[in-house]
């Protein structure tokens, strides 16, 4: 069998450049190619542009495709011929970083192609690098606890509308949305009907110059753009009503 | 009113220094002092051991007392005194970090020291740095999603048994399990009971020289001490057991 150089599954964190880990920032450094997972609509990578004061100026730069959109069958071809271009640059052989946003075993595509790569190559080297998520970003910058004592912390997709969401108040005080998108506007209501509008917590890309974070459903703005936006919601869980 | 320096709540991470974030490391070598979590029984602070290489040598370290058996009153009184502590430093007026193990507000020591703080002093300056948490460095090591696409992940305590444990199973197809400590045998005996034995990882400090990550729990040590243990339990979950 070929050599193959090593993947690092590497997290940059949740936009600002100084909040990678010092290993993230060496292993970027060192790599010989980066993969940057772009939007297949614009090209844009911000996991990129945070990377990019710990490059070195000759290393490459692959773009690899993937959309959110994609469902079943067709996302699964996108991670199998994602899989395969990683597999050629690996067997160079040369080593690679795949970066994410946030961290690379937490709602990420990268999970995705290592599946797909290892069902194509068993032994395939693979490192990960863990990064910090949105979500503790968005406490430490609201600076309230996302989890305390013996309480529940969920953490929830809001993409097929607000039944996980549903489901997890009624188990955790705190329960972070992530991905409402379109569902947004239901997600507010079923928290406003529940009493816990005052005490969530809405951010959007909270460690970037242009990101906010607010405390309380009515100060989140009417334009407010979904994407990159979580909720964290507190005081909820098993106890509440309750004596 | 007699300006105070900032109070940095900091995230040292897991355990490998080179977890840190870059911010984190910044911060450390800048502050007049630093504050550490030691634990009252032995004085020992690993927080400071991770923190350590990003120290200058002439900063003043002063550990504070916590103990996890502190309850109810013994346990406010604990963090009034620190806070009064805390504000001593910071109305020299000298800049201060607080360490944390993982992330600051993520089961942490860290946000009953910010409410006592706030207490006595509302107007504090603070500032909050996130960390990468002992999970995510966990599912890092083992290679395996914390959560995937529309999933959920439930982060439960099992300080008070195995109640939590069971109800976030239902819930969440991804469960992380901390603080089991000596209900730690009740734990598994559900987990196998569940089903989920083979599909669950455990993990101590895996990010230091001394820790591990295995999976199944036919693989832990029997011997393991499980401070600073924790689960990742996969394959749980709404839809087990439905076609």
């Amino acid at each position: 069998m070929k050599p193959l150089g090593t993947l690092y599954g590497l997290g940059v964190g949740p936009g600002d450049p100084e909040l990678l880990t010092l290993k993230a920032a060496r292993i970027l450094g060192e790599v010989d190619v980066v993969f940057t997972s772009a939007q297949a609509s614009t090209g844009k990578s911000l996991a990129l542009e945070v990377a990019r004061p710990h490059l070195r100026k000759s290393q490459e730069i692959v773009p690899v495709f993937f959309s959110h959109t994609f469902e079943g069958a067709a996302s699964r071809e996108a991670h199998r011929a994602n899989a395969v271009r990683v597999l050629e640059v690996l067997s160079r052989p040369a080593s690679a970083a795949f970066l994410t946003l946030g961290d690379p075993m937490t709602y990420s595509t990268f999970t995705y192609l290592l599946a797909a790569l290892r069902a194509q190559e068993p032994g395939v080297p693979v490192a990960v690098v863990p990064g910090i998520t949105s979500f503790a970003a968005a406490a430490a910058a609201a600076q309230i606890p996302l989890t305390e004592g013996n309480e529940t912390l969920a953490v929830v997709s809001g993409a097929r509308g607000p039944e996980r969401v549903e489901s997890a108040l009624g188990l955790a005080e705190n329960v972070v949305i992530l991905k409402s998108y379109r569902h947004a506007e239901e997600i507010c209501q079923l928290l406003d009907a529940r009493g816990l509008a005052d005490s969530t917590i809405y951010s959007i890309a909270c460690s970037r110059p242009e990101g906010f974070t607010v405390q309380g459903l009515d100060a989140v703005p009417r334009d407010a753009n979904p994407y990159m936006s979580l909720f964290v919601v507190k005081g909820a869980g098993p106890t509440v009503g309750t004596p």
